[in-house]
């Protein structure tokens, strides 16, 4: 397919996505229907979620820590949400469940309390943890306490490891799924030794939940962290999940009996019910359903693509990873910024790397972890799709990466004006 | 006017504030347009503020840290926006204002950072402070190094004491209007001393902002705290200004280059736009032009109120206070609980304290500082009006009190059936 047919596609409408129009009229090219690829970065809001927010300010926007009758009902559809979180994760106690601003707020609590308990022991994580997880435990434990755990091929954990040490962990820290490269991680395993040796556990899921079933986690693992943006929820809403023994104990914030005394400040509750109402959309059972086919679209992408663009190479091609997401080397030499901005230029969103680094152009620890070299860490795109990603959108995906090897290879400039 | 009568002014729409109808039918009475007395714990959103979060979600939801070109839409409006208000609070530097997701955020970041450059001296904190204010400073600099400026009489910090004390404070934190008694503090005072000092100074604005003039409130004082919510912005979203010798030092979470690295998460973009649609109707001409209306309509209420009431006491009459802020003690020996599920019953929404402290029932500090007798403070009640609260609000209010006197003394029951 050429990029002046995808036109055809825009009457299905499937992602409200503007797009710049200027560059359009200038290549006289219409844009598909969804070319957001960089949803591990962030997702759009999702409707349900939408309607939650509005009419969770029309009607229940009261203090839920007020006494009177509205600000009752508000404080009942508080504890309702965090009870159906509760259910959903598998928590007993629905006081596990602490409603945050988001994956950061939680990550820096956790460190923060995982330190405190620590007694000079050292904490252990994984090398490709996000940086919002890997600098709080720097800053709490002290840069020497931090260990981390050996890298195996393609970006996974080596949780053996722990078993091996002699030294027994003040704590253990590993994500779910990678952001940069969606490799699942070996959280099963690690959460099953440290509760076999007493070493508490936590997992930072913010790519995972939403993706992939999640429906009992919390019965395996005793510290998750959650993030509302990256399955269609509202930015600045997010949960952290503790332990019954934490309960009451652990500090987010003080200065305030909100969440159960664990986080001080008015509850957002518009936030939080629309963070709910997205992750209801993404149910167990059709993530279950769905996943296969969405992880067999984004392989056919990746089968297609080194026909196309000799010397291309996907990242970790034959491990488990997150359904949405694939990252590539790029052939030639030109850096991966110049990719990125004539995709943009033909309205495709995607990432040299997290966002959360992108602004910074520092090389990537997950990449490096990886074994990378710096030359070709230069060269890695990043591409998140999402639940409505469609297999012609992967498709003009890769008819777009087409063209701009041709714009690359025969010199033609970017018609980037904005941004 | 009778409670009866009020249905009359059903047809003035001046806020949405629906109340539940049980109560009402069993009444047979109606409410008036606007019974919320409850600003200080929270605000509706305000449409300008809906549109803007509604409008940043449908254009501006990417992650503002990529690179693409409506990443790049989404980065100018947040750098827009923090130069907007950065221009109003009179920062020259725009990076001396970060956003954050609330007042208690900003406020444990800012105790934090204060005791981290401590060096053994001690912070100095009025009597009245707001606990999420109180409490990290004793969690940060432990309880024995957090000293409490005298209190005067109605509730003002004697800010005299500062340069009495022959210790120098480490840092200086007073808020500039209480949010229980709304009594104004001598916040420019104690900056100007500390300025000459050499001692930070620090003030949480956040129940001043939005509702009294606050240009240029940054050239006198080099930290403050901001909340959305309490000026009719979206919860979950405030701010926080440093000094430009803290740029590139506080910290407020760690791992992330987000709002110039002092807080790393991904920026909530339409909470912020949001906040700052909120704000800009709020601007220091209409401010300055309406407050001593305002002010003249609440001593109205505060004026008449006992002769209809008799044995009721205003807290702090004589002291300069927030224009929509009256405390009262009830006349009687009913507990001021029963009172305000009874107001409940008819509509309107007050508070027995601050919401924060609301839901503990512990006895209010900032009450036990002003000398109450403790069987004084279990008969307070908290009315706080907002910028759309007519005289007939305050009319009703009273109404809604008498009749409430009367039912207490008649022993009839509440209808309470909900929260």
């Amino acid at each position: 397919m050429q990029p002046g047919t995808i036109a055809d596609h825009t009457l299905l409408h499937r992602n409200q996505n503007p797009v710049g129009s200027l560059s359009q009229a200038l290549l006289g090219w219409h844009p598909p229907m969804n070319p957001y690829f960089d949803h591990n970065a962030t997702t759009p809001l999702c409707p349900a979620a939408r309607s939650a927010w509005l009419e969770a300010n029309e009607r229940l926007w009261h203090n839920a820590s007020s006494l009177y009758r509205e600000a009752g009902a508000a404080r009942r559809r508080l504890e309702e949400a965090r009870e159906e979180l509760a259910d959903w994760l598998g928590c007993e106690a629905p006081e596990r469940v602490i409603f945050t601003s988001g994956a950061t707020e939680g990550n820096q609590a956790v460190m923060r309390h995982a330190a405190a308990q620590a007694g000079g022991k050292r904490v252990f994580l994984s090398a490709v943890e996000h940086p919002s997880l890997r600098e709080p435990a720097r800053r709490e434990f002290g840069p020497d306490a931090v260990v981390e755990l050996p890298q195996m091929a393609d970006g996974v954990a080596g949780v053996d490891a722990l078993g091996d040490e002699s030294e027994r962990p003040a704590w253990v820290s590993l994500m779910a799924a990678n952001n940069e490269t969606g490799v699942l991680q070996p959280w099963r395993q690690a959460a099953a030794w440290c509760r076999g040796a007493g070493v508490p556990f936590h997992t930072d899921a913010s790519q995972w939940i939403g993706k992939l079933p999640c429906g009992g986690m919390a019965d395996e693992v005793d510290w998750i962290t959650g993030c509302a943006h990256k399955f269609g929820g509202p930015k600045g809403v997010g949960f952290l999940v503790i332990p019954e023994e934490a309960v009451g104990r652990l500090r987010v914030a003080v200065g305030g009996p909100q969440e159960g005394g664990h986080r001080a400040g008015t509850e957002d509750l518009p936030g939080i019910l629309a963070m709910m109402a997205a992750l209801r959309e993404k149910s167990d059972a059709w993530l279950e359903q769905e996943h296969r086919r969405w992880l067999e679209e984004r392989e056919a992408f990746e089968l297609a693509l080194p026909d196309r663009l000799p010397g291309v190479r996907v990242v970790a091609p034959k491990i488990e990873r997150l359904w949405n997401t694939t990252m590539i080397i790029l052939p030639g030499s030109d850096s991966n910024l110049k990719w990125l901005t004539r995709l943009s230029d033909r309205g495709f969103a995607v990432s040299t790397g997290s966002a959360c680094s992108a602004g910074k152009g520092a090389p990537s620890r997950v990449l490096a972890a990886m074994g990378l070299a710096p030359e070709e860490m230069g060269r890695v795109l990043r591409l998140s799709g999402g639940w409505e990603t469609t297999p012609a959108d992967w498709e003009a995906l890769a008819d777009a990466l087409v063209a701009v090897a041709a714009d690359l290879a025969e010199g033609r400039p970017t018609v980037r004006l904005g941004g």
